[in-house]
């Protein structure tokens, strides 16, 4: 659809419109290669460990940074539904920001080559995915077909040719690809080298594994539910905060009739945190979980009545609480800490919150 | 999933189990450009139009030829579900076929190149989509996990990583893409030069539109259900043949626990038939009906007992004619061809008749 993308593009930079939320135990010094991508930007930095360490930011950067302290001070009791240690404390960017759209990063992704070896503006092809519509509903084979010089192929209905509102976009990681603990001791030394040019929607009723380390969404409609759950430091479980936020929005925006997509951008992912033995050990009531999670998810039904994301999340809430409650108690600590982030998420972003 | 890969690398060439099926209407010149990699194959070609014109074959293949006349010959009554003049008289030779794998490919169509610049192997590509499995259940975001070089990502169930049997394989188009009538006369300029270079399951519950110019399956499995209906010649409607195919397959694979996979390989599509009016005028009705025969088929539900492809079939002709004979007399019609062509491969496929 050559006219719909030339309507976006040039791509608006929304510069006041997107804040870029980074977790982190370190010294920003990755920042230096973004510069010239996210200097217009705002950035909300998430302090993991401990609070009383220095994180040192590049110079020019416009940003604001929370440490364990801050957030308690800002959430009070509400501060438990925050875990630490997992890079899951990010959802608090999520919470605080006022802008429309969020872009996470990890500190240890960078600036990825296309394959025509030019530097990739993640921002600008988050923002073409978010921008353009998606097509949950039947599949494209030529991929996105909002994308320039790209359209719908012969067979395609036009009644659903207008697409629905897309509020996920997904990127993808080259070099270290994202495994789990079991495949990176497996496989050592597999490196991700396929620069797959393509962006598509995830269809209606599939679960995919969203992973948190270049994601973009719209905070204003899908923030509600994109809790990362209670994850890492003092919980049984890690290394799942955002497949569990995955399964989530996922489910609600399949309810809500929103598309999520996959694909491009790419980042160049260092993989700082690799140690494969601790990450086996976080993971591995995870692996067993899991199991139980998806069939749940895959059968989960909204009622109607639910029109609103905050109305979805907490229905799903109790359904955790109800049913995977039994698989094990921590799911039911984790609905609560769902209740707790949606009530934090209306003192922080109501009207009268945003005024103050 | 390097071990898997490995396994089926280097790809046996199957030449004793695979044949492939060409429609045509005139000189198969095309073949020369394909020697190299179909040279060793067996060629069953379809001859659309006039039996009494000669279709002359480059020399070196091994191929047979069936006319309207031998059809109706070997046929007999049964001959009335094969249509001609609109590509779909290539169903035809999946009903004759012996082997195992079905390619089809259209005379317009070239070898093409990868992004390095070398010829593709589109028939390696397809036993490779074949001969691994597929993922039907649940999305894989860095795509084909059993691709040399991937896996599955974090996320991804362990339950569900012996896939699924792949019994289809929907390659694609570089230069011209298949778009609708309207389409190419909206963007008679556009072009497809984007190669993406990946594999990919459509999911589950997913319908999609199936293209034959460029498709691989597995005849034994689903062969029974490949039947390209009533299209083209003294029907109402044409262009839709593949697309009524694809609907089908889908809806009977996702019954089944099969895998349906599209991306790779790649052919070089020349159009040789542009007439964007012509192709209006016979895709008009098409362009309505579908509009109600993808809720059809995105609601269709096969009962339990139907274990095998032909019973899912016969069940699916049966619906057919029920509810989308309401929409138009011709699906009953239709749907008596489907049942009609079932019986033709039940007559051509019975042990009996392979031994005649």
């Amino acid at each position: 659809m050559a006219q719909l993308s030339s309507s976006v593009n040039p791509m608006p930079m929304l510069k006041d419109e997107l804040d870029i939320v980074i977790p982190t135990i370190r010294n920003l010094d990755f920042l230096e290669m973004w510069r010239p991508f996210f200097e217009q930007y705002h950035l909300i930095i998430i302090q993991d460990g401990d609070p009383l360490q220095t994180i040192k930011v590049p110079k020019g950067f416009d940003y604001e940074l929370y440490n364990r302290n801050d957030i308690n001070r800002i959430l009070g009791q509400k501060a438990s539904c925050i875990s630490f240690k997992d890079s899951v404390c990010r959802c608090f960017g999520y919470l605080v920001s006022k802008k429309k759209y969020i872009y996470t990063i990890d500190d240890d992704c960078f600036v990825a080559n296309d394959s025509s070896g030019n530097d990739i503006n993640v921002i600008e092809q988050h923002m073409m995915n978010l921008l353009t519509p998606s097509t949950p509903h039947f599949f494209n084979t030529l991929y996105d077909p909002y994308a320039s010089g790209a359209d719908f192929v012969r067979g395609y209905p036009f009644s659903m040719r207008e697409g629905a509102l897309t509020v996920i976009s997904h990127g993808l990681w080259l070099n270290m690809p994202d495994y789990d603990a079991p495949t990176q001791l497996v496989k050592p030394l597999e490196r991700n080298s396929r620069y797959v040019d393509a962006v598509m929607t995830i269809p209606k009723g599939t679960l995919f594994p969203m992973c948190g380390m270049n994601l973009a969404f719209d905070r204003e409609l899908i923030g509600p539910a994109m809790y990362f759950g209670l994850m890492g430091h003092g919980q049984p479980i890690g290394g799942y905060d955002d497949m569990w936020a995955g399964w989530c929005v996922k489910v609600i925006c399949d309810h809500m009739g929103w598309g999520v997509k996959t694909g491009l951008p790419y980042v160049w992912h260092s993989k700082a945190s690799c140690n494969r033995f601790e990450n086996l050990e976080k993971e591995y009531n995870g692996i067993f979980w899991q199991e139980e999670g998806i069939p749940f998810f895959q059968s989960v039904a909204l009622p109607n009545e639910c029109t609103s994301v905050q109305q979805c999340y907490l229905e799903l809430a109790k359904q955790v609480k109800e049913k995977l409650g039994k698989v094990d108690p921590y799911f039911i600590k984790l609905a609560d800490g769902m209740i707790t982030w949606t009530e934090g998420w209306e003192e922080l972003n109501t009207p009268m919150a945003t005024e103050n």
